[in-house]
């Protein structure tokens, strides 16, 4: 089984509702995005997935959500923005993108700092 | 499937026995212990399990740790303080906690420095 | 499920041979490769398998690349260079030291930079 992935940074505030603590105030991160697909095989040029044709798309998403709240950006604004939220979010956006690629998974990780992170992994369709 | 990770930090001194050379004198090192949570769904609050309890939980257990001798903390003594044996040791502490949480899987990763780690995953009790 | 992983770096050049811009031009990075082996139990001496030992083999492996042109290399010279393509070049000559040891499965990460790479995951030959 092969992997490629790729990561880019954003900065955004946000706010959580509910039991959270301090994390109930509007607050911030410099979040970091891993994007990660897999498959069985390699292509005649030596790659699972263009490396950097996946890092522009990654780029593309970070640079939507930098310097955003995400309590406000379409699709996620009426949510819980936690790191898991925004994981899903990231996901489907790509998985539309990735689907029919041939790859067999993706995997979205979400950073909200060095020490904390969510993630989503499922299978893409086919 | 949704993953949540936590990380945290604590120095300890160290001492391997047997067939391990340098390993063999008293050391120490700055461990990282990542812990990760696996589950399928999130929950109406936008989370799989919140960050900020599993960080206390990890805090707690890593302050326990930080500045001993790990050759004489109870759990440890009398074994081979390995990175796999202190994993062994964070994943039997965090299990009886997490266990009938309706989390799937827990994985304690321990980095003895940024360039080596063990890690122990398994599923939790239901 | 327990597994121990061990880093080295080194720096060499390489570029691609394809629809892949700039990487066309002969380029380089300070890779990291990361090494890691999976198994079900501990030995008596609490290790899955000595991060030492793991460590010995990844750092002669590392070194045989370092300051290399990889499209120079034997086993790479003639295969576009990818990241794809040096995890399995690493995954190969790791997999024959590996065999036959009890492991079941083996995972090779190839850094181009702390935002891109490439790996193989494959079990070993028992």
């Amino acid at each position: 089984m092969y992997e490629v992935l790729v990561a880019e940074s954003f900065e955004a505030a946000h706010r959580l509702v509910g039991d959270f603590g301090p994390a109930t105030r509007v607050h911030g991160h410099t979040y970091r995005v891993e994007v990660a697909v897999r498959g069985e095989r390699l292509g005649d040029d030596g790659t699972l997935y263009d490396l950097g044709k996946l890092g522009e798309n990654v780029k593309g998403l970070a640079a939507e959500l930098h310097y955003r709240n995400l309590d406000e950006v379409e699709g996620l604004a009426g949510k819980n923005t936690t790191a898991e939220a925004v994981a899903d979010f990231v996901w489907e956006r790509l998985a539309k993108t990735l689907a029919g690629s041939g790859l067999s998974s993706l995997t979205v990780r979400v950073w909200e700092n060095p020490n904390a992170c969510a993630a989503r992994e499922d299978r893409l369709p086919g």
